[in-house]
């Protein structure tokens, strides 16, 4: 039995709460400065108020104040902020890290630094990092489809582990490993982790379709899947491509990280409302407004790749014609751009 | 304008109506065996009973006995059997065509031959042929997502040509461009047709996931996206496994053909339904019987992979653990094995 620190306490750092407990580790769990509310909930009731659920017996949390504690001897670190708490966790977790610790990462997102190109999460922790600590730690990190609700429900949930060491991947295997969470592995780093991030932006792409569907219906057919499936398979097409670009394996557009992820997302992820509010005609400025509160990552991830395909354009990596998805989508939430899907722009080289 | 003959009045081959009168197009539409009733209802009304809409204005119906007229002076001819008609309609189509005529074909299905090799649809047709027509036919074909009824409705609709001449598919594919019906062209005729295929046998694979989901929801989240993400990727990775065995283009893994196809398949299709009922725990047998009449092309395209795979092992091309998914289908069709996701076998090379 291990003791594991799980860094965040939204909604899929707390859900792996389930296999880590079913599998009787010591699991801490710690907020961060947006969690208050949520801590206290466990210590009073162990009720977690946005999964809905009470947590499995015997989780222990921990308040952002309490990290120090939380962090001494432990044999794992999961970091489950989002995207943008990257810098706050590399700054509360850094100085408790040494050489030897492993972390294993359910951020999902790319950052797109100053010369367009995009970086992986493993890689921006571990730049973030003091040097001596850099090479020195191991930063892992979940893609594959999965929502928080259904594994802490023990759904079956198909995940890929990735990382640079097979033989860490698979002890941390042995840790997760349930009869509902099947894990599969791969040193693939870079190709899972942008599948992991491009499908928060691409689910918004086929949930256009779903919107147009709300608005449809008046000749007595509602239905909009012809219009799905062809976002979804431009989507597929431009992960391909961005895989090539960043270096990932072309093969993750065949199993859990890209069409497995990106299904997922459609159907259960948030993202789901903003594009389905956005196909229905509204603007981003009345989508997003109707919205308040929720954290879009897909607004976060279109907005970087759309900056990166800028300066990739410019270096002559990225040509003008490509990607036009996800470069509509970067128009309808930054320049005030109705959704016209670009058709025929679709499946070129 | 050119005068096209749609042979076989069903769902798929009538849809087709509506991009090429939109177009100008004489159009000729000829039922089978059986389709009489809809010939029927088509001279009377107008009126198509499945796809439960008038057809467009112009279209000219004609009964199986009237085929040598509906072929006359055609530029075009559409396959729009299912497949099992294939032997009907070239029986009843071959000595029409002269050398030189082009068809095109909305068929979808692989045939198993005697050694295990399988055999597309457009190849199938050719073989049927006489000898001295074989080869100096167009036998074209189309892939990609496609529900008829939303086709009708004139819903934005992305397909491909695919067939052995460019210059050809360039010529059909001006016939039939719209402003909703968005045409590629693709020369991998093996690859985009055994996606075409698959993707009948594998919508059942997910569909059992949404079978799950409706017996599920005592612990108070009936939703199973998670499982049937994961039942897609396999999907995904065992289609682009029999590409490789078929010669297909590995490439249709990313766009129209295979993740798209697939994508609508489970959502529009006939086959949701017995996957459905499969997936709710019910036999073959007894969710068969709830479902008389309904042709499953879906049980028709397990049966043949499932004989395929089993001379392809003897002959050393695959292994007893590939296609786990295919494999555990066949089984429930046709040994009365109840349905239990062999989730460990997934995603193995």
């Amino acid at each position: 039995m291990a003791t594991i620190t799980i860094v965040g306490a939204g909604m899929m750092g707390t859900a792996l709460c389930w296999p880590l407990r079913d599998n009787g580790h010591t699991v801490r769990l710690v907020g961060t400065f947006l969690d208050g509310d949520i801590i206290n909930s466990l210590h009073a009731t162990g009720f977690h108020p946005t999964l809905q659920r009470q947590v499995p017996e015997g989780v222990q949390p921990y308040f952002e104040n309490q990290i120090g504690d939380a962090l001494g001897d432990t044999d794992l670190i999961v970091v489950g902020v989002n995207s943008l708490g990257v810098d706050w966790f590399t700054m509360k977790v850094g100085p408790f890290l040494k050489p030897g610790s492993k972390l294993i990462a359910v951020t999902k997102g790319l950052e797109d630094l100053p010369n367009g190109d995009l970086q992986i999460i493993p890689e921006g922790i571990m730049r973030r990092l003091p040097v001596g600590l850099q090479g020195h730690v191991s930063i892992n990190a979940i893609g594959g489809p999965c929502i928080a609700h259904e594994l802490a429900a023990r759904r079956h949930t198909g995940v890929v582990f990735c990382g640079q060491n097979s033989a860490v991947l698979q002890e941390l295997r042995q840790l997760f490993t349930t009869s509902y969470y099947h894990i599969w592995i791969s040193t693939d780093v870079v190709g899972v982790e942008v599948c992991a991030a491009l499908k928060n932006a691409y689910a918004m792409g086929v949930a256009l379709a779903v919107g147009m569907m709300d608005q449809s219906g008046l000749d007595g057919l509602a239905a909009m899947y012809n219009p799905q499936a062809a976002l979804f398979a431009q989507s597929c097409f431009e992960i391909r491509h961005m895989l090539q670009i960043t270096g990932g394996g072309v093969d993750n557009i065949a199993w859990l990280p890209a069409p497995g992820d990106l299904y997922v997302t459609v159907f259960g992820g948030r993202t789901l409302r903003l594009g389905r509010l956005l196909g229905q005609g509204f603007s981003f400025d009345e989508a997003h407004s109707q919205l308040a509160g929720v954290t879009l990552e897909s607004v976060e991830i279109i907005t970087r790749i759309g900056r990166a395909l800028k300066r990739l354009e410019a270096r002559g990596i990225v040509q003008n014609d490509e990607f036009p998805l996800i470069k509509h989508l970067d128009n309808v939430i930054h320049n005030g751009v109705k959704v016209n899907i670009p058709w025929e722009a679709f499946f070129t080289r």
